[in-house]
Parts: structure tokens; sequence; C-alpha cells
């Protein structure tokens, strides 16, 4: 089994798993990156293509293209099905073939998944908006309501069509909320005749009594008197008890009529970390050491949203992008550095600052020395920075050609509609020629 | 029933409804434009988002922006179902309800579709480039392909999965079969470690003894030798016999292992044409004055793929943009010129020339006053005039970028393999709330 050139596994080609494989491209190491799809997505801006603004692959970058010339990373198109410990590999489900894939060291990277808590109804009916497919299943979603609504008689029943509720007071929920609203705002109102008499809702439920809740007193607030002028509703202190096809029950008792409920109130790991099969930390997370190696698993690390590991404060490090980003890098290089026979180092974040848009011109930030901003600087700064953090000359031009044009011309371009059935043979195993390969 | 504003149903959002509805925009009639889809398809391009290189919302334009300004023209997503010419209404089929929308004036352009001639094997297993979704479905097929031939041990398995099989030599089949070798050769062949020992083979197989018919012979000649120059394998006085999962059989008896037929070898009328109930001519198609009404029926036009005329050398014009277009100005104009009183009009075709791209600097063009054009200035031809035949500024300008990004780069940029499940509620009628609306 012993191998001249040791071989990383990487689960997830998210921030956390794509940042490790950066960090491990062109060293001494081989590298198998493996993930459900064959691209990585830039997530903070799923919210625009859910919406109307971007094209998918403006914020999608194919993983091949990427290690293009790195020659020691490979990829794999397939979901990991189990993990064997003893013997080091890992079991890989593609549409047609099992693989079993050797490790030395392995980073596990899956992520989280949307968290609907059991609620009644939530699994079923909301929309969450964490990967590629819910944002353009989203956009199809709303699209369709509208045309739907400007074709119903009923008065009750048009309101209830372009009534929009999106629950959850963090960045993604007021960043979806002010984008609907926009979307309905500066384009489907004037498209949609029948529509003129109607006024769209969108309503923003929050259970605690303030927004943006890791943020100052000052920025909560600010966001708050954003999103009303606005003209986003936003209820405080109000959670869902129930979701059916066509309303919302809130604990309060109050229901409100729609079609359309976003959920992005919370998060989970995704269920591969119950693969790791230690016991997990709330939020099913997978509890780490300093290293970002996994407590009780050898040569086993796991970063990003799938891991808990506390702060100096005692509270775990937060499920956010910049966390994933350098816990990858730490894991990569820890390995490295077990290959050299070093020392492993220990986790120290690096918190840049946090920031949350809240549509056109208007925004906050919390940046590097606290220094806070919000409104048309804000919304500046957020701008400039999701350009430069986003992946690739291409996808920054797209993007940004994009937002120019969305933002002369209020337009939001990639209005349409696509839905269409895989192609059936491919779902099929070939049982005759692509046998699990045996070790 | 009578309306002082003459209302005009026209069924189908194709090139021949579009010009249609233009024709009326601001006019003294009322007109309904109905569409399965919410958007407008550019379908010369439809192989370049097939084979990556453009965004679907390149190429497709929301029919409601279209008409933002035209207070005369409304929309309705939705199928037809049945005509009651006695009554003059459309019966419509939308995602939850059943509408039945009145006319004075019908025109009918619902286009055409795939011909598989009861090949066996050919409907379940050919993938066809008549809309956006076909588009998108070969698009995931072909990068899922790749996907699986990189982990592909068996060599005769994987030169299976990267040989690519076009039937029809005409302008579709010419293009796909050029864009796919371009996608192979100066894409996949260098992300694909595994595949590099692989020729990828694509396969053009005709039924005639030369590609084009249409076109003198010099230009099939040219074309023919541009492709081979490319490097695709062309076939000719070759047909399919059978197409399963795994490959292709031809009448000569040579089987081709392959995962993939792209069939550009016929289409025929929409089968919409069947719910005229008039006797049909050759491919579906239904026989139409030089005006444009349908023989047989009053008030009711039929243009574009679905109309079949006869030009003065008694063949029909063919199933192009062009004939659609300039009928569907027609059809509206005639409509208009009745309503004044006026005696009208008849058919008189403006051939403006016909083109084909085979790749990079490969092109055939015979445009108006027989000129002919091969190779680089084809091609720049085609890419101009193709670009201004796209309809709105942001369109023109996305595609534009791709276009100079993709010959600059040797890239294709949209290598995404996205796909999801509808959201399951919005299949679901709503009885209680949206009964057929009764006249």
């Amino acid at each position: 089994m012993a191998n001249e050139r040791p071989r990383v596994l990487i689960v997830g080609a998210g921030f956390g798993g794509l940042y490790a494989a950066q960090t491990l491209r062109n060293t001494s190491v081989d590298v198998l990156l493996i993930d459900r799809h064959n691209f990585h997505t830039f997530t903070p801006l799923l919210y625009q293509v859910a919406t109307s603004g971007l094209d998918p692959s403006g914020i999608a970058y194919p993983v091949r293209s990427i290690f293009r010339r790195a020659k020691n990373v490979e990829f794999l198109l397939g979901q990991v099905q189990s993990i064997d410990f003893d013997n080091r590999h890992v079991v890989v489900q593609t549409n047609t073939q099992t693989l079993y894939e050797q490790y030395d060291f392995l980073i596990v990277a899956a992520g989280s998944v949307t968290n609907t808590f059991n609620i009644d109804g939530l699994e079923q009916f909301s929309f969450g908006l964490k990967d590629l497919s819910d944002a353009v299943v989203l956009r199809n979603h709303i699209l369709k309501l509208f045309e739907r609504a400007a074709w119903t008689p009923d008065a009750d029943k048009k309101k209830a069509l372009t009534t929009l509720v999106v629950v959850g007071g963090g960045p993604t929920g007021l960043e979806t909320a002010g984008a609907l609203f926009e979307l309905y705002n500066n384009v489907l109102r004037q498209e949609y005749a029948g529509l003129n008499s109607t006024k769209t809702r969108v309503i923003l439920i929050e259970a605690m009594d303030h927004l943006l809740d890791p943020y100052p007193q000052y920025l909560r607030d600010s966001a708050l008197a954003q999103l009303r002028s606005l003209g986003v509703e936003v209820v405080l202190n109000e959670q869902v008890e129930a979701v059916t096809k066509d309303h919302v029950r809130l604990k309060s008792g109050t229901t409100i009529s729609t079609y359309t409920l976003v959920w992005a109130a919370g998060v989970k790991a995704s269920s591969v970390a119950q693969l790791i099969d230690v016991p997990l930390q709330r939020g099913g997370r997978v509890p780490i050491h300093p290293t970002t190696e996994v407590i009780g698993r050898n040569n086993v690390y796991v970063i990003g949203d799938m891991a808990y590991l506390e702060a100096t404060d005692g509270r775990p490090y937060p499920m956010l992008i910049p966390v994933a980003k350098q816990q990858g890098m730490l894991a990569a290089r820890n390995i490295l550095r077990r290959t050299k026979g070093w020392k492993q180092q220990g986790f120290h974040y690096i918190d840049r600052g946090i920031m949350a848009t809240i549509g056109r011109s208007r925004a906050v930030a919390w940046l590097y020395y606290r220094i806070t901003l919000t409104g048309y600087l804000a919304w500046i700064a957020w701008l400039i920075l999701h350009l430069i953090w986003l992946m690739g000359f291409r996808n920054r031009l797209s993007v940004f050609i994009n937002w120019v044009w969305n933002y002369i011309t209020y337009d939001r371009s990639v209005r349409i509609i696509l839905e269409h059935k895989p192609y059936a043979p491919d779902q099929e195993p070939d049982p005759q020629n692509e046998k699990p390969v045996a070790l």
C-alpha cells in the first residue's frame, strides 16, 4: 500500500476543499478531488441567480478548468457512499460505477445543507438556497408564479401568488428579500399588465428581535431601516410553525397566504459527517483538533461548515466561507508538514470582516479594524470585493457586465423558465461492462 | 361576441409568431401571444449552447420583455389543447388552469419538431436540437460522458464513450459536428488526463452523396473539405437503421459503438397542425393560400414550418427562419388589411441567402445576388449577421463576449452539468380555486 507520493483525497469542491486542493497543487502529494458537481459554486451570489440577475454559469466554475495545469490533481464526479478507515479507502458512487479510492490522507469538506428542523411541511414546500440547482428551481418557480398570477381573476388568490416570504435574518435572508423586491418592483410590475393593481409583498421573518445577529447594533438597525425603506416588510420575534403549498402559519397564530417560502434560517452539516462515524457536535458537525484533524480518527481532516472547533471564547467558529478557506489551506499545509516529518500547526482565524447587501445602493459592512459602512459605500465595497473573490476572468467579466446592465436598465436579464428532464439512459448503471472495481 | 377591437390570437413565439406580433404591436387590434415557454429562442445558436459555448440565456429572450411597451400585446404561458372553430376559441392548458381564449383572427405558428421516422430506438436514445431544453440536455450528457470516460479503465468502452455521432448533412448537422469536435479538441482533451491516448471521433452521417443539399456544388464540396480538414469523419450515402443506448447500426450493416447520437436529419410540423383539422400535406404541414390563410378554414392563418405553400417552381417553401418571419409579417398585415376592408396580399419570398458555419474560421455562405463565400470570410459574415439577428443589446453583448473569449482562449466557458427536479407542487392543478373559466 506504500506509495512514493502520498495520495490525498478531498471530498467536496466548495471553498474549503478547493483551497485545500489549491494549496496542494504541484506539491509532492497526489490529489483526488471528489464532488457531486463538476463545478465549484460561488455561493454568495446564489440569490442573484434565483432572482434572474445572473446566469448560473457566471457563478459556477468547472473544477477541471481550475486544475487544468496542475499535474498532480485529479477530479472525480460522484458521491461518497462510505469510508473504510481501516483499509483507508472511500467508496464513491458515480452515475454508472462504484469506485474504491485509496487515501493516505483524507480531507472531508462536504459543507452544510438546509436545516428544516422538522417543521411541518418545510421540507416539502420551502425553497432553500444552498446550491445552483436550488437557485434555478426558485427562479423558475417565481417566474411561473407571476405568469399564473397574471391570469388569475380572483383578487385574493392573485395576492397570495405575489406574496413572497423569506425566513431568516442573516445575510442570505436579507439579500434574497431585497433582490426579490427589486425583481418585482423594477421589472415584473412593468411587464404584467394584470398585476399593476396588486402590490407584491415581500415579507422577511426573523425569530430574534434583530437582524444580522453577529453585527454591532448600529449595523443591525441600519440593515433593518434600509430593508424597510426599500419596501420589504420585516417581521421580528416571529417563527414559522407550519407550511403548506399555499400558506405559512406562524407561531403567533398569524397565517400568511403565499406560494413561496424561502428558508434561510438554518443550516446543518452535510450528512457526509455521519460517515466519519464519531460523536457529532451541535448541527451535526464533526469535532476537530485545532490542526483540523478529526478527534478520534487518524489521517482524517474535516474543515469548513462540517467541522466543529471552538475559538478561544468557547464558541465554535462560524459556518462562513473565510473559515472554510483558511481551514482548507491549514489542513493541506499540515498534511505537507507531516510528509516532511514536521509538527502540525493550529488554526488561527483571520477575520477580515462581514458584509451583507440589501439591494441597489443598500448594504452594511463590518470590515477589518472594525470599520463600519452603510448604504452606498458599503454597497460599492460589497460589489468590488465580490468581483475580486469570484474565480476566473471570464466569470468576473460576465458578472460585471450583468451588474452594469442591471444597474443601468433596472432590468433582470435572465428571466427564463428553463426546465428539462434528464436524459434517462444516463441514470442507468451499465452492469455488464462497469463492475465495481475490486481493490 | 362583437368587440370594438378585433382580437388576434397567435400560437407560438418562434420567429413566425414573434414577427406577426411585432407587426401588430400598437395597431388597432388586440393581440394574445401564447407559447409553452416564457421566452423566444434564437434557434440558429442552439448548437453552441449544446457544446458549452454559450449560456442558455444568451439566446433566449423573455417574451414579456419584447412587448413591454406594446400596450395591445398580452402573453399567456401555456399549451394549446384544442381549437373550436365554430365558436372561435382556443383551449389553453397552463400548469394549473384551463383557459378558453376567444379570437377574431387566429395565427398558428407552432413550428416544427424532430422527425424520428419510426427508426428503431431513435425516439428513446437520440438527442434532438430543436429547443433550449434539448440543448441543455445534450450539454449535460456530453460533459457526463467525458467524466465517465475518464474513469473507465476498459479501452473499447472509453472509445465508445468518446465517439459522437451526428446524423444529417444540413446546417444543424454540420455546425453541431464541428462544434463537438472543437469542444473535445480545444478543451476537454487538455482537462481529462485519462483521455490523452483516446482519440475522440466525431462522425457525421448523411443519406445523400453530398452535404448541404440546397447549396451549389462548389459550396457543398467546400463544406465537406472544411469539415474533414477540421477532423470530423464524414460518411455519405449512409442511413441509420437502429439505435440503442450504446451503439448505432447503419443500413450498410456497419455498427458504431457510441453513447451519443445527435439527430439533425429531419423535422416535421408540430402536432398542433393536427388541431387545425384539415387534410395535411407532406411532413404534417398545413396547406395554406398564398395569403397564408388555411385552405378550408376562415380567419385562421398558419405560417412558418407548419405551413405548406408551393412556390412558383411547384416546390414548397423551405422550413427556414426567413420564410417564417416573412409569412408572419404577411399574415399580420393581411389581418390588418381585412379589418380595413382591403384586399389581402400573396406571399412573395425574398431570399437573402443561406449560410452554415463549420467551426473556427470555417463556413460557407451563399448570399443575395448568388455571392459565394467560403472559409474565413464566410465565417466572419456568419458571425456578424448572427449578432445582428440576435434580439436585444444585452444578448448581443453576452454572445459577443463569449465568442471573443472562446476565440482568444480556445475555451468553452459554460461547461457545467446543471440538472434539477422541478418544484413538485408547481405541476399540480389547484382544483378548488382555479376552475376552468366558462365562456
